[in-house]
């Protein structure tokens, strides 16, 4: 359905407002009137809540990068899974987005560490294997003494063959190479699934 | 159902982006999944898109404010409405909130002008006549010499009583008291109704 074009000087609490609710109408989920709401609340909070989410986003351009190691999103040199002693560095799991290792995160059952692709392999869309972070994932198994790799792609003809591809690579090395187990429906994307669903596919992951 | 407490520095991307995601889920009707998905988007969309949404929300706390004559809200001394040499400011809409302003103007068949209450009388919870813009409706109704005003104050107990309470206040006077067409359900809010609706309702209104 196509999006209808509003001018926000056509708005009825003038061009400022009409401005912003085209802003909040252009996020993802967001349609005309529940930006009209959130704009409303912006208006009528304090100034100090208003401004608070501002600069949240401000900060987050000034400040998010990738992390040096598994290109996770962070807003320091490594990021805080990475960081964080408790992990354990030889199990590595590998996922095409950021949000995927938060999908994972909240299911809280997973101790290692990741990697994030930033895609999967799709030639079709002129994505190829040089455009992800497969070289820094190999370089990555060899100096870190990787002894797991859990794929965690998505469970898609593209995910899969992703898994299949880094998995073909690393033949006759001694790092077992599994996969999360199939609780999670093909076809699906990670980030739509709950909690509850992803600790089971984390808990059951088999040999690849 | 409470809302969980997240700590952002525990946030898997750090913690400037678990603190957008705490601002993000504080806003109505974003629940903690949306509030991760619309940060995911702000974090990888261009910088000018989420900067441009960070400055709208500067702008509307900076700029806008009520409006002169009718208490709607506005960036400058008089709302785009007011200011329309094309509206009719002798036909007035009374309403509770401004969001009530922005639901019937999405109607889009009426030309007349607003007056923005700013709530409705409901002792019971201490908001009473001299809280709300009567006396400065009533000025106007005298200045400009109204010739219709139209009740369009929710259509709940308290919403009529506010309604009553003004009519009974301009008995005598040369002004037509209408009042919109129960197209509306009593018990809802005008906030949720479809423009079909609002616009049946506009139509049809009845004398008060």
């Amino acid at each position: 359905m196509a999006r209808r074009e509003f001018h926000p000087e056509d708005h009825p609490f003038g061009v400022s407002v009409g401005r912003l609710v085209n802003r909040l109408a252009a996020l993802p989920g967001v349609g005309r009137k529940s930006a009209e709401r959130l704009a409303n609340h912006l208006v009528s909070c304090s100034a100090a809540e208003a401004l608070e989410l501002a600069n949240a986003i401000k900060d987050v351009k000034d400040r998010v990068k990738r992390c040096q190691k598994c290109f996770n999103l962070t807003d320091s040199e490594l990021c805080p899974i990475c960081r964080d002693p408790r992990r354990d560095q030889t199990v590595v799991c590998v996922v095409e987005q950021p949000k995927d290792v938060t999908s994972l995160e909240a299911a809280g059952v997973f101790t290692g560490t990741y990697h994030v692709l930033g895609g999967r392999i799709a030639p079709l869309e002129g994505i190829h294997p040089g455009d992800l972070t497969i070289e820094a994932l190999l370089k990555r198994i060899r100096d870190d003494n990787v002894k797991e790799l859990v794929m965690a792609t998505n469970p898609t003809l593209e995910g899969d063959g992703t898994a299949l591809f880094i998995s073909n690579r690393l033949e006759g090395q001694p790092v077992n190479v599994t996969r999360l187990a199939r609780g999670i429906a093909t076809g699906s994307v990670l980030e739509f699934a709950n909690r509850e669903m992803l600790a089971d596919a984390l808990r059951g992951r088999q040999a690849f």
